[in-house]
């Protein structure tokens, strides 16, 4: 029981500090390890296992818009980094140099990539020729290089898992049509998989991919009340094919550029994961994403024929498809109802003799502690039902929470106060100005998350809430990891 | 008719020039594209899809002996690297340094990756305390950088893609067990699915993995001859251990080191699948591994009619579980069948309006282009049976190949002969001293490829092939890539 009671007392509780309370989280799931690399983070395999099944469901939604997978190479030299001036400048400050390769120096340094835009247009360069060549629907899964300086597991990290996807087209109007497409891809992974309610909108010009037109994005809502941005789509218009000269022979044979957009997502919405669902007991793994769904714990497990049911059960869990696992260890129950809490598994099952006795067994959800006493052979059935209704569910509290935590803001004293004292979304229109967004955001710390599709266009009369003039656009604003 | 002839004719035929056959097919069969970053290359759509499918392949085999897979840092801390002197000294010299990050010069330069066993042997050091903590059993899929003068798509390139396993046990016998469970796992999926024999075998200490106790490893033979070193498994013994510090205390209470394995398979194994089963048409993938394998021809497709029946053929293809695609694009079927060809998809079916009034199709192999008339309806389950069959020719006639290539040397002259003659594996006896493997080397470019688990012992009273002094061990010698 002493073990049994650290285990519990290790964590801090979430609403007394909820950055502590994370790290706690993600030390304790063992999700992230650490080694003598400074600012560098490890997936364990709890963490990376909740990355492969985030790639394996992506990667088929792709799939099914016609993307394919290619692989470019980890390094860019310097001058290929500088050709569109943007770009270079949003990445320069922020890139790790190799200068050194095989014992001599390099003729000329080459950065790890922060992203990839400049090899993907290099490549396109000597690719595209023709109208037949497009469009080109490309995506890599890699890990990138940005030289943070403040670094947490997940959120901020020197190097980070992600996806890029680069695409090129004959017309603007179909790279728009790519980049929105993109974004709901991401937008109904967040939902359907995560159970984490997003934002669809588009950001601010101040708020922008270095080196886009146009930038989307989907923005979710932390527990804590911050914003975390938790996928990007851009469209680069014909900005990048300028700098780097693609052109191709359209079907009336004139010569022109194509038009492109990238995409990405990346391993910071694990951290999404944990602090929309996660409570003081630990991890609350949605179950479409969870690595395992249900843990068998059998009660009493050396009294005779216990063992033999659980692994009967176990079985029959398997067969119906659910990600199950058995703990055999020599652990105590309460032991490991807490590691399975703490570890986020969505659904345990309790066996004991005395179950056994009646043909029953017990399950409980992870995120709500509800009790039910099934027969052990609807077992299977119930635990299908149980895991729907989860994520279902946490997707629905995680709305509700969202909703409860938006407001509005008519005029600036009301921004302020509500910046200060509610975290949360703040709806207020504004004039379109950027001095405007900068002056919100030195005296609230708040930035503008985004313009939303919905409703994103102001109302007839209304004004900007920082400086009166007539408003443009309804803006979500929120302080943001 | 002229695009057909051109498609065809680019292609160097294999017996006339080996190394341009090969690079004609990479090209052709677009597996791998350019960018300017020197001695990288592109994994293109069709090259990328073949390494999806071996990962996918060899990552359910890992799982399934109880393999976890995590992400370690990509740069490795000079100080870290330093740590096992053989390490060290065998990948210093091919290493790329990070020098600056952030805009500052970093205090300490670090290598990006070659392989991670000093990454893994700081994270253990961390993590394992106690018998409770071991057997760790991870893996990680990801890129490697070594930095190479001459470079060739798939065989030898700056950065390739990899999966390397690290494993630390409290046992010498249980990391041996492992070492060779892994090296098992390697060979049944090279003959089962990349149709591809393996001879299994052990590493002289000249060819061992630098910081290695034994070094296993599998090797294959290419259709030029040259033999291809096609994955390998390490046991370190306890030696990464004492330099780095790794240990444990075991049930007995007492202090021990771990032993530790580690094991790597590459996407140098694209590049043997060229080299088997390629042809003068261009590639030849098994059927276990092919992206795409079935491919619907259309003839005369504007006839009435035709595309409808070739749609229906397609998605009953798609139902019976085959990966099969409709060309629907306006070449003529003669460029498309040498398109089909070139990519080395593993079969094709025509059907044209003689043939729908007929109710039948064609079902045409790719590897020996053997034609077969079926009824339509049957065209799904005959299609299984064709991909069946030519699965297993291939391994059976790589197999043959090899055998009929696989000589054997009773004598210094013989040895020399054979080496200069008869490209392919010549099984010599060997003393065990190193002089002679150099002497071997320097007089014929051979290398002892493996000493064989089966019949690695030199028969009683044989004689080393080189100095003719009494031989310890029966040895695979090859010219290698």
């Amino acid at each position: 029981m002493a073990e049994e009671k650290k285990l519990v007392e290790s964590i801090t509780a979430r609403d007394v500090d909820f950055a502590q309370w994370y790290t706690d989280v993600v030390k304790k799931a063992e999700l992230t390890g650490y080694t003598s690399v400074k600012g560098f983070m490890v997936f364990k395999p709890a963490g990376y296992a909740i990355w492969e099944n985030i790639r394996n469901e992506l990667d088929r939604r792709f799939k099914a818009t016609g993307v394919e997978n290619v692989y470019l190479p980890l390094f860019i030299p310097e001058s290929l980094l500088d050709k569109e001036k943007d770009h270079v400048e949003g990445f320069a400050p922020e890139v790790a140099w190799v200068t050194e390769g095989g014992l001599n120096p390099l003729p000329e340094r080459m950065c790890v990539r922060p992203t990839s835009e400049t090899l993907f247009c290099d490549l396109y360069k000597k690719d595209i020729q023709s109208y037949r060549d497009l469009p080109k629907v490309y995506n890599q899964w890699c890990s990138v290089v940005r030289w943070e300086k403040t670094t947490r597991p997940f959120l901020r990290s020197r190097e980070f898992l992600w996806q890029e996807g680069h695409t090129a087209h004959a017309t603007f109007e179909e790279a728009q049509e790519r980049t929105i497409m993109m974004l709901n891809v991401y937008a109904d992974f967040c939902e359907e998989v995560l159970a984490i309610p997003v934002l669809r909108g588009q950001k601010t010009d101040k708020e922008k991919f270095a080196g886009a037109e146009e930038t989307y994005t989907i923005e979710s809502l932390m527990h804590d009340g911050k914003a975390l941005q938790s996928g990007t789509s851009h469209n680069f218009g014909d900005g990048f094919a300028r700098a780097f000269g693609i052109q191709f022979t359209d079907k009336d044979n004139s010569l022109k550029y194509v038009y492109q957009t990238s995409w990405g997502f990346t391993t910071r919405m694990i951290g999404a994961i944990i602090m929309v669902h996660g409570d003081d007991s630990g991890l609350v793994l949605p179950p479409k994403i969870a690595p395992t769904q249900c843990v068998v714990i059998p009660i009493r497990q050396k009294a005779e024929g216990v063992m033999e049911k659980a692994e009967a059960l176990t079985e029959s869990l398997k067969k119906a498809g659910i990600l199950v696992k058995l703990d055999a260890t020599d652990r105590s129950p309460g032991w490991k109802f807490s590691d399975q809490e703490m570890r986020g598994f969505p659904m345990r099952i309790e066996l004991g003799p005395k179950d056994i006795e009646r043909g029953e067994c017990v399950l409980v959800r992870r995120d709500t502690r509800e009790k039910v006493q099934v027969k052990i052979e609807e077992a299977a059935e119930k635990s299908l039902e149980m895991l729907e209704r989860i994520q279902k569910d946490m997707y629905d509290r995680a709305l509700a929470f969202r909703e409860a935590h938006t407001y509005e803001a008519h005029d600036y004293d009301e921004f302020k106060k509500l910046a200060d004292e509610k975290p949360g979304f703040i709806k207020a229109c504004w004039c379109g100005d950027e001095a405007c967004e900068d002056k919100i955001k030195a005296d609230t710390t708040a930035t503008s998350r985004c313009i939303p599709f919905n409703g994103g266009e102001a109302p007839e009369g209304a004004v900007c809430v920082c400086c009166g003039k007539p408003a443009k656009k309804l803006v979500y604003w929120g302080k943001a990891y």
